[in-house]
């Protein structure tokens, strides 16, 4: 089931390289022709470092696994699912310049890719046990708790400024950008 | 061979998401413009369902498959090739609205697959033997007629109102969303 | 290696089908719509079986296959090379409704692959050794042979009638579409 | 890991082809229609080399490897980024027949490409010690900073002439065209 996961992961994450559209025809090879890709490929990075924690967590999550049920792959597929948004969302924000619904739009996406881990996170504990060495390792889940609450205020804070909105996605994008350590510190012997 | 299958169908099921076009240009950043995107969102949905079921249904059978021969690989490709087409006929479905021509078209492509399938399973059975955990795993095959039938339906009715196809489409795939429990419970501990 | 070879191939048989370009607008939903796009079909067709083959025959030449170096690694990224050309001459046979250049272009793209295919096996072959189950099991490669000859034929064939060709191109695909038996007998149950 | 790396650089090797668009409609058909394609089908193959170039290395240095940890994981999302922008500036290099500024930019990528898995080898060496097997085989990377010299003076020469700037790429990538003997030594039996 991981080796599906990562390749769809891999796919989004490589796809949304698409909406960076080559600039051709007469005068397509200065540099102001680039300009106007500027805010696509600022959106891509973060996009980029989303799908990339997103692999990330995912594959450490797995990495203490040791079954999983009907229940456990169509909470993947959920979380699949609303990954494979990423591109539209990312190139809708990237090519409208960061206005307030392509914000908004982008935010509900985060939520949504925010619940569906959780939902997957909730359901492999239920199957592993209480006791188990995720449920362990997961404890409070404090991060995905502060980085929901940040993204409804961005949803929020984007009617008013929607550069405001985007560097709060970026802030939790910096939060999550380490590893969970309590998972890593006990698989980090058994990866590769 | 799974490895290869696992790949095509991830790509099949991602690139589904490129057919919801990033509105661009003046006025391409208000909700008005996500509009005319929501029948394709919604076609989008259901066969990202659909893959999703099939590869779901493939991995549980090759879990307790031992090996293959040169049939088994041919009878994989076909089932491939009509999934493959599964991006074409979910583009035409939504980006027309869901009249009558694309309602019925994906209704064939259905029943393509769900034949491919079949033939792969019948393939499969064969080669591992009548009395193999796969063939006494399958059994009768029940929901995969039922399905059959539904679907014949479903394209008959799409000449009167393709509206109610659609959700006989949408009903199989209620039918499928539990993988084979048969097969799960004897697998459920090899997995991963 | 294998897994890498096995994504590409996955990518490249399944982004074919992208050239199948969804009619929308006025009057898309209708039968008359699709026309167009049947010579497409019929080229991403003939196209799906031959990548198929390919990857058949590479899955189980590799099958033999104990160890690997540089050459073998540059003459593999050299079959994916010519693999990876397959969707441009197929989307361009296909759209110009198989007409004469399009048709030879197609020739010669399946002449490169079938070089780059026999230059890979002899790299293994001499890597191997003249006596591994390699080298025993392909033998004179009387197949591989006869192809190359039916395309050089093919492609003179076009100037006078391309239809011929095409022809031409579906017996080689059928010719190849058992795979090589004598190297299937002898991993028939170590794979999977 | 490899797997996804695998697959993401799969991906960016293949989607390039996408770049090749299909000549269709009147004259489509010609040979001339396709002469406007052949500085993109040129640059294709200089980014097809050197994105194989790179996955031959990672797969190489990935073979010496024993564990990783939340530092590798990310010095490899940032290779892979670097490496994800080729399709683009690939793309706008053939596109606009290889003029001063796409120039410049691809030898912009392939610097940062070349930082991005300098720092990756930094860090798995950090992570490996200094005395292990990569560390080791790895030594001076003196072909690294002979590269990284010539990038530099491309770039600065394509102000004058970017074709030399184009020929110099190509030499770089033929430096590199043979793998690590040094680390394919010592791994040779164990790979496959």
């Amino acid at each position: 089931m991981e080796a599906f996961s990562d390749g769809v992961i891999a796919i989004i994450i490589t796809i949304m390289v698409l909406e960076l559209k080559v600039p051709a025809g007469k005068g397509g090879d200065t540099l102001a022709a680039l300009k106007p890709l500027f805010p696509v490929f600022i959106s891509y990075i973060i996009s980029f470092v989303y799908v990339g924690i997103y692999w990330n967590n995912h594959h450490h999550m797995f990495q203490v696994v040791k079954s999983v049920n009907g229940a456990v792959l169509w909470a993947n597929m959920n979380l699949l699912f609303w990954l494979s948004i990423m591109p539209f969302v990312t190139g809708w924000m990237g090519e409208n310049n960061f206005t307030k619904w392509p914000i908004i739009l982008y935010g509900c996406s985060l939520i949504m890719c925010a619940i569906a881990y959780t939902i997957l996170q909730t359901v492999l504990i239920r199957h592993e046990g209480r006791g188990s060495l995720l449920a362990e390792a997961t404890g409070s889940d404090f991060k995905g708790r502060v980085s929901a609450l940040i993204y409804a205020c961005a949803i929020a804070v984007a009617f008013i400024n929607p550069c405001i909105s985007f560097i709060m996605y970026a802030v939790v994008a910096c939060i999550w950008f380490i590893p969970d350590r309590r998972i890593e510190k006990r698989v980090i012997n058994d990866e590769q």
